[in-house]
């Protein structure tokens, strides 16, 4: 069964993914054919500073003409862990046109351009393959593309993104402001220098947009993903989860609608309740949540993230697609048939804690009250706490629409008894 | 790219997970079309009792002649979900021959001749899939064939049977003995009439050596997997974990030596840390940790039986086993080339709880001690407790082997002062 002209791999990218992903195929290369059929041959690894030294990387391998090598015409597989938008894109497409399937961890060009990546790989008959775009090393992209293709997915409720939830866990644990824990996931290397990526959410968003649109077969991208950074999350709405017996995440949330006729994709700080399993995910571990009608609820956790987590994402892919490969067949492509529209913010779903500044004195529970009501917002449950001559409210919902509750706040900041509408955060997982 | 030619599948069992299958089938008709790529028609349903009814499953498509159904010739899948090695075996063989591909959900049936069926499908070109024979809707078997096959799996750890995890959560929260918790399990359908496959670790026995199998890319047959059950873990050793801050699960526990030669399958209770998360799994639920080289530690949480559950999982290989027919393709096969040898219990590695009741008097401790150093067993902790003239000692241990700890028991028992060794239990999950 074993054929034995080796395929050709070439790696687009040597940081600490590709590195990694090296370092893999050279010290397992002997596991690697047996799994695949074949042997399997890195020709080539295109970077942009070819003088860096790279442990353990054959500088013979080395070369900063990536188009060059993507066009050689005697590649069967491309990883790509460049990252980003372009140059990824045109080497990608280019690897297609010359044949080579590719396995990439590229979430920000799958999330902005996975529907025309996805056509011009079916157009030369090849596989685009990407786990490790999305959580690292656990498996996801597989498991809602195949485990659950005969099952209908309801949900995916997940913490995506490593730095996000180290920070917010930090947060949690030490009652640190968010500055102060900021400062020490960069120290600890969770956080790069310029983290906006993470914490204003465009990461976890772009993993949002790759799970909805595999979850829901239908297209989803980065633009459709609402998105709300965690930066103004402080010590004090820890302190207001923690009386409500939850703590705060930084949630991926991907919903089919009740109705079953449009899907929504968000990224938002949410309180969770201590006793859902997300609320117990520590430091940088990822873990995602995916509700399905027969299925039910599973959960899936591991290192979202980290050069070795990944590059076992990629070596899984590049088994897969090199067995393709041999069998001269591709894997499933694109699956996007049910073309469900993404709802707009304004009509998800969900509950909210409002914490209010109210002036203290009599009827103004009422009123509060009355506002939430004539929008339509029912109440859960209110709690006052005086201090002062001022008092602070807290109220948590029932489910009610975005705009429901963006009109209630709305109103509540016009009654001249609220002080100030000190925080609103959503209350997911129950 | 749509076929219209559909793809005929026959579904031999029609109980709890056979009338989800067709329930699913029938009502996602659509989806599934769209999935897989072409129609998939269900032409027969073998079934023992043709005159049970069945809601919602076509009467016209039952039979009682199953060796009739797989010989029809124009069957294109064949879902197996009758259980026991036959007549399933000789179906699932049948069909082979008959050019059908195979979904099974039978765990006994792959635990004993798993390697003889995958040698059939090859030989006939066809596939055998069973995700849904491990821990029921948890993508296992996919994550670690596919997923994980660019990394070294060095650990499968795992609760994959319901019904004791259900009884075992029952005596935690409870102090309930083992007796109750099982009527409470068989009052709420969680345990069968006849629980011994369950609560004597058959069934765990089964899956975790189909997993080891996967996992390590090697042969393990159920007879390869030590085997122990939960009947004795009593209310006293609940009461012990929790002193030490642990509970009891029974675990399957999948291992690659340390020197990477051999590997080793076992199902035993154990002791595990609270703080580990296999420690929360509630009820019915399952889980299981895989310990990677490059991934690092991942977990797959979910219902683990159940009719839907289980039905998901066959559904997902459904669409995957059509998908391979429509590209006339077949997917991975066995991959049992390490043919790394299984090891004897007495080479396993791991700690140990002991109870030793114990003659109260000045030396005793002294004397266990010696007992132990003698067998190279290193002790870890020892907690000493007297009432009334006698005293109970509780040793753990740091890592030893099984042999060596059995040795060392033996000759505890010949110690004057040792009353009784009231329990020995094994501790996992550090």
């Amino acid at each position: 069964m074993m054929r034995t002209r080796p395929l050709k791999v070439a790696l687009l990218g040597c940081g600490v993914v590709g590195s990694e992903v090296t370092r893999i195929m050279t010290t397992h290369a002997d596991d690697l054919t047996q799994r695949i059929g074949a042997p399997v041959e890195l020709v080539g690894i295109a970077v942009r500073r070819p003088d860096r030294v790279r442990e353990g990387v054959p500088q013979e391998l080395i070369t900063t003409d990536a188009t060059a090598l993507v066009k050689r015409g005697d590649i069967d597989v491309v990883i790509e862990v460049i990252g980003g938008i372009e140059p990824a894109r045109s080497l990608i497409t280019t690897a297609f046109e010359h044949g080579a399937s590719v396995v990439s961890a590229n979430k920000a060009l799958l999330a902005q351009d996975g529907a025309a990546l996805h056509a011009a790989a079916e157009r030369h008959g090849v596989d685009l393959y990407y786990e490790a775009a999305v959580a690292g090393a656990i498996p996801l992209v597989r498991p809602l593309r195949e485990s659950l293709a005969g099952d209908r997915v309801n949900r995916v409720l997940g913490i995506v993104n490593g730095t996000t939830n180290f920070i917010l866990d930090k947060m949690d644990s030490s009652g640190a402001g968010y500055s102060e824990a900021l400062d020490e996931a960069t120290a600890l290397g969770y956080a790069e220098a310029d983290p906006t990526a993470d914490v204003e959410g465009f990461d976890a968003a772009a993993k949002a947009a790759i799970l909805a649109g595999i979850a829901f077969h239908t297209r989803v991208r980065l633009d459709d993903v609402h998105r709300e950074g965690m930066t103004e999350v402080t010590a004090a709405d820890f302190a207001s989860a923690k009386q409500m017996g939850c703590t705060i995440k930084l949630l991926a949330i991907c919903e089919r609608a009740a109705d079953g006729r449009s899907v929504s994709a968000r990224v938002h700080p949410a309180m969770i309740p201590l006793t859902h399993p997300l609320a117990s995910v520590r430091e940088a571990y990822n873990a995602v949540f995916i509700e399905a009608d027969a299925a039910g609820q599973l959960m899936f956790y591991g290192p979202g993230a980290g050069g070795a987590p990944t590059a076992s994402a990629v070596l899984g892919d590049l088994v897969a697609v090199c067995r393709n490969k041999v069998a001269e067949a591709t894997g499933p492509g694109e699956s996007a048939y049910t073309r469900l529209p993404v709802s707009a913010m304004g009509e998800v779903v969900t509950r909210y804690h409002i914490s209010l500044d109210v002036a203290d004195k009599p009827g103004v529970l009422a009123q509060v009250a009355t506002v939430f009501a004539e929008h339509g917002v029912s109440i859960d449950t209110v709690r006052q706490q005086g201090k002062d001559g001022e008092a602070s409210l807290v109220v948590v919902t029932h489910r009610a629409s975005d705009a429901a509750l963006s009109s209630t706040v709305e109103a509540l900041r016009k009654l001249d008894t609220v002080r100030d509408v000190a925080s609103i955060m959503r209350v997911e997982g129950e």
